[in-house]
């Protein structure tokens, strides 16, 4: 195939988009929060101030890495030690401001694992709609679903979000995408999201190929996600049609990557960290052009949130 | 294929080792040297010291940035305001201190663009052999060739280099790798590359997809290289067998991924920079698996050149 041209810089505008918490996280007005000495994510003012209403498990201390002059940092009191203890003490925080005083509408009875890097043991886990609220990295596993036609030319599937789903109703998704959550491997993930979001049996998902992934650094209403999505490659059958399992996905589409990146470069109508994942599969896939401008500052910026 | 297990300290230490000029960078060792107001390297001191010789082309400066307290950079006198008056004056310098002083041992009549990205025009041109002591990023394209079999395995074309070569002699490379020079695009320097390194025609040539970059910074006696090598795969038919055709290359073999997997992890046989190239080939063709330990760490290291 040849590559796509003239989408480079409403690559870089969506790219932009999703990394609009860079500017807050450089210009430090978040608190880093910390537990058992290492950095796991950063808060808002007001959510901080929240937690601090229960003193016997927040507590604000004075940063003491090098260079620091002094910032704050959020951490928990030192009686909470273990995982097990430090996720009890901040679950019975979380439950309280839940129905004393509303928050995490989204509330999901999901626990994500709060760690300083991927391979690292969870210092403790939060229910995954207080992650948000918490800065810390989330990761995901996002799968590039696609089709070798007999020229050799690709085709991606394309899921449209339920328009009743809370977050992102109606956008653009990918035929399968998740949430890492705790105690499964990310391969064991995506077999499962495979079946449970489009009804690809486990022979076919077993396919999915580890190829990367993207990070990036956004910022919502509710706080920081400087998160990570692997990406999975999954090459199906011409004849396999992806079937919703859960009512989350109103319909599936098979589109020509030429449409596919039309729409991502010239319209906000696919989930903002959905479109680094297929930016990326074109960028592998050898279908942008180094000599269009702007090619490393994009490439680039599928990493953004790799320093924190 | 399945993941190659295994192999991942072993890629974060040839990431290391490429990468051993990131400490010196970091603390400042360097002088910054620009032109037309951007940043285009970084200089050791003594060779500073060379270049301050010709006082009416380099001149030293107060860098002017906001938060730079007051560090100094390498610039052009303001009499040299053209790109071609730019790249003169420094040629004139140049051929004085290979004349009189023996400097430039690998001389080799090749202008290679100083740019502050690979989109910019250039600020000047430099020969080849001097863009190291300059630190000025160079640019290379590296062609990952390998074939697909029957049953789907993938091998690699491995390149020997001739013990005669100037840099690097007897280890082994990529089937076709060089740098970047001006006035070519990538894809027309790939399919020169192509021809006069491995004897592969046009008509195949024309398959090299771009897949991205990796990025480093290497330190060696002449000084930084803080280079980024434009990454291409290119499947070639199983019956295709390379040609050196200009003796820089010694043999050529078909590898097994396994034993370039392990020769990479294990050994330093592999010109360092080629070693990153690959590893982002294994991943990107899902033979490295996201359970590892240190894969994110690993495929960040891809990229360790990009913030500067």
């Amino acid at each position: 195939m040849q590559p796509l041209t003239g989408h480079i810089p409403g690559f870089l505008q969506r790219i932009a988009e999703v990394n609009n918490g860079l500017e807050d996280l450089t210009a430090c007005q978040l608190v880093p929060f910390q537990a058992d000495g290492q950095r796991l994510g950063y808060l808002k003012q007001d959510f901080m101030q929240k937690l601090l209403q229960f003193p016997t498990v927040f507590v604000l201390q004075q940063q003491q890495a090098a260079g620091s002059s002094g910032r704050q940092v959020l951490t928990l009191a030192a009686e909470h030690a273990t995982m097990q203890q430090r996720s009890n003490a901040v679950a019975g925080v979380l439950e309280s401001l839940r129905k004393e005083q509303g928050m995490f509408s989204g509330w999901r009875d999901e626990l994500y694992p709060v760690t300083a890097a991927l391979d690292a043991p969870p210092a403790l886990l939060v229910e995954r709609a207080a992650a948000p609220l918490f800065g810390i990295r989330a990761y995901g596993v996002h799968v590039n679903g696609y089709v070798v036609g007999a020229d050799g030319s690709k085709k991606l599937w394309v899921a449209r979000r339920s328009k009743s789903k809370q977050t992102w109703p109606g956008k653009l998704d990918h035929i399968v995408a998740g949430g890492q959550p705790y105690g499964l491997s990310c391969a064991a993930n995506v077999a499962k999201e495979c079946w449970e979001e489009a009804g690809i049996p486990a022979e076919l998902a077993a396919a999915a190929a580890p190829v990367g992934f993207v990070s990036y650094v956004s910022m919502s209403e509710e706080g920081l996600k400087p998160d990570v999505l692997l990406c999975y490659d999954l090459q199906l059958p011409q004849d396999f049609v992806p079937q919703p399992q859960d009512g989350e996905v109103e319909e599936f589409m098979l589109w020509d990557l030429e449409k596919v990146a039309a729409t991502i470069s010239s319209s906000t109508e696919y989930k903002p960290n959905c479109c680094l994942v297929i930016i990326d599969f074109l960028v592998r896939h050898g279908l942008v052009a180094p000599e269009e401008a702007g090619y490393l500052r994009m490439v680039r910026g599928l990493h953004a949130g790799d320093p924190l």
